[in-house]
């Protein structure tokens, strides 16, 4: 699926920056077939340094060439083109070295497609493949062996599923959306009222309402809601193993690191950025451009934003038993301590 | 699937409690057509009122009729029905407006069903689903798409598995049971002796066994026992992305909320509320009507009924990294503590 | 598919061990016909001690014979095979009980092999599963209901995958494999550059590779690598729920509990031990013989063996409420009681 290379003066043509070649002069003319990391980058391949830290492993990459910042011009002398934003400008070119796989378009006689569903001509539809009564499948969608399109539901052009997605009835999803394998989008919500011990089930009959641009990772899970909907923005981006409850709403290109979990009814604003296995309670509000750390637990609304973090460091196993004995002192401990003071 | 309208007095009379119409006489002949949020329902839609903290926001609702407890009774001049647990309630009349999907009865051609399994004819199997030779399908069961049953797995009366749900063999799913995409019921459990440096597989040969009135969410696991059965009792709840190990035993009405990992062989009572993300290990024992916060460890067993919490608050990040520092020496700074009293 | 039993001596002369008849000289032509628990085997069955703990518990125990190491020899009268490594031998004896099902060879009419595909003649491919161009599947593989293998995926012999595998293209499975249902192997490590608010995707165009004897619990997630490949040792173990990012290294014989999370481009050492629900973030590395408590938040490397724990222990919520919020506190009281101090 690569391609057979460009020349280096190419890619500084196709995606701006300043192309330096230094003593090479002929570096413009240097075929480049792919992009690698610095520290396993061919000498035909363009590599990029976005952390000073690594400029040192410059000096011992093989790499024909270098992404690089103005502020770290002169880490090397190998052939350079300079930008502001090295690490986006390095993903342009390996989306152009990898782009998308291209599907024949057409439906597979091993699927099974409600008749009045309506599948664009331009789509590619796999085997095994269930679509329901009046769902709606734009052009160029890619739908995955075995992905199980619920009634009314409607992908936007250009979406891609992977195997084993489930998309329960009526949710909608947005143009070039990228679902990956095991994804649930619209399972009820869990939402039960308590009555003489037992649960008695409330209906989830919103639905999933998702932006374009997003990506969901392998076996997340998005629940419907329970009267209105669960809405996710325009270029969110998650991970594997998330849990996104019934209800929320999760803002524009914000990013969802995989095994986090976010409960029911809260709303997460446009570009947070929510590391690994974070648990948001339900019913709060997180603001524009907040940051949580991975493992962070989320109990109150944040207005305000920053980097926030919780958690216990890691302690070898002895130590940690002493120290998280007093954890139950605390209180204790504070008391005692005012009363010193004085 | 909604209903086209019933009187808020035959709501009344089908579900009970008091209705008070206030000035409006004729609002007992008012039509009500769905169930909504305080804030979202229109005119010819019921809310409820169970929080005491949203009163206020009833003056602002356009709801055509309120459920309410006695204790709320003046919050609104709206027609109210009266009755001691308005959710529980309101759950009802949900239901009543949202009734379960009806399948029609019946194995779909690109089924594929072995010739000894039994399923009952009023079961609904939908495309691509297997099943193995022994099983027992109940009556009115539904089976959605990529469904696969192992064999002799056995499933009640009523139940409905949405897509892509795994029985592994001998499984007994209760009656009644709603079953989410991507459930794997009776995956073996995680059970291997180390010997020289490796692990030596203990093969799984118990079952699960559930009760009746279960609902299990996405992509939520349940493993089969090593020698004995995993035990989910009736009426349990379990959430999206749940894990319960081999050998554990749920007691009946407990509810599991979501990323909640549950280790082996944990005996967990009756009624007990467990929050998201909690981490129970293995070998314990919680008592009936323990309620776990999210996000709580547990590594001990839990005797007294009532609620239970750990974790750390988040705070922002420059703040955090000084006070988990402080973690490390807690145990030092309780010794220090403890000679300066002296 | 249990045997019909086997004399007590056939086990020594299979296993090893030596074989203690006490008063019983017939005891050697006991009839054993499966494994049991101390509290749970019949006379028929074989039991075990490996923990000192449960040697009381064998008085009550109607187990036929007891698997017992050199040190608890006197705990019992019963019968016993005595051996260093009771439990690891007891592993042995239960899988001799239960052996791996063996599935007739051949491809099911209802699978969609691609015509370029290499499927060994002795391999079962069961219906609905999907196998892409240029696979290869070795001898005696099990492929389950529903798995959908992608392009130029190569598995070992003897491999297991049960229902509802997914494998992206080019990723390679080691022998002997078992994979449970739901699991999903290659899909895009998360990779996005951030430009303007918004996120560039990196392509993930390197595989995960893994090697013989591994055993992945259902729904666990492993990402395929950006450039590079992940890499899976020989003999590791993962069970439920877990996530492994991409470019993640995890060495031979490492076992990972349930619902863990490991971030990208972490290096595992061999012989790692990961307890449940443990959360390890990207870009470290943890050396050999490493052991992680459950619930542990791992930030930065572990250079040293031995066990390392984290997290706050469960509380009370009146006790927990308190406590907690003093740490956010814990450096302030750390500098009084320094002041207090001189």
């Amino acid at each position: 699926m690569r391609n057979y290379g460009m020349y280096l003066s190419d890619i500084q043509r196709l995606f701006g920056g300043e192309l330096h070649v230094g003593e090479q002069r002929s570096a413009a003319d240097l075929v480049i077939t792919s992009v690698g990391t610095i520290e396993h980058a061919s000498e035909t391949e363009i590599t990029f340094l976005a952390n000073p830290k690594y400029r040192s492993a410059l000096d011992d990459s093989r790499a024909g060439a270098v992404i690089i910042s103005p502020s770290n011009f002169d880490a090397t002398t190998k052939p350079r083109i300079v930008t502001d934003n090295p690490y986006a400008y390095f993903a342009k070119v390996a989306q152009h070295f990898s782009p998308r796989t291209a599907y024949p378009p057409g439906v597979n006689t091993l699927a099974a497609i409600n008749p009045t569903a309506r599948v664009a001509k331009s789509a590619s539809i796999a085997e095994f493949v269930s679509i329901g009564a009046n769902a709606v499948i734009g052009e160029r969608v890619r739908i995955g062996a075995g992905c199980v399109i619920g009634e009314n539901v409607v992908i936007g052009d250009d979406g891609e599923l992977a195997a084993h997605v489930t998309l329960y009835h009526h949710c909608v999803i947005g143009k070039r959306a990228l679902l990956h394998a095991g994804v649930v989008i619209g399972a009820d919500g869990f939402g039960f009222a308590h009555e003489n011990g037992a649960w008695i089930k409330i209906p989830q009959t919103g639905r999933v309402v998702m932006g374009n641009d997003c990506e969901i990772g392998a076996s997340s899970t998005i629940d419907r809601g329970t009267m209105q909907d669960t809405i996710i923005g325009n270029g969110v981006k998650i991970d594997n193993q998330v849990q996104v409850g019934h209800n929320s709403i999760i803002g524009d290109n914000t990013l969802i690191s995989g095994c986090t979990g976010i409960a029911g009814s809260t709303t997460i604003g446009q570009r947070v950025i929510i590391g690994g296995a974070v648990s948001i309670t339900g019913h709060l509000s997180i603001c524009d451009d907040a940051i949580l750390s991975a493992n962070a637990f989320v109990m109150k609304s944040i207005t305000t934003p920053g980097m926030y973090s919780a958690g216990m460091p890691l302690m070898p196993h002895r130590e940690w038993l002493k120290n998280a004995a007093q954890l139950r002192h605390l209180d204790e401990m504070a008391n005692k301590l005012k009363k010193l003071g004085k």
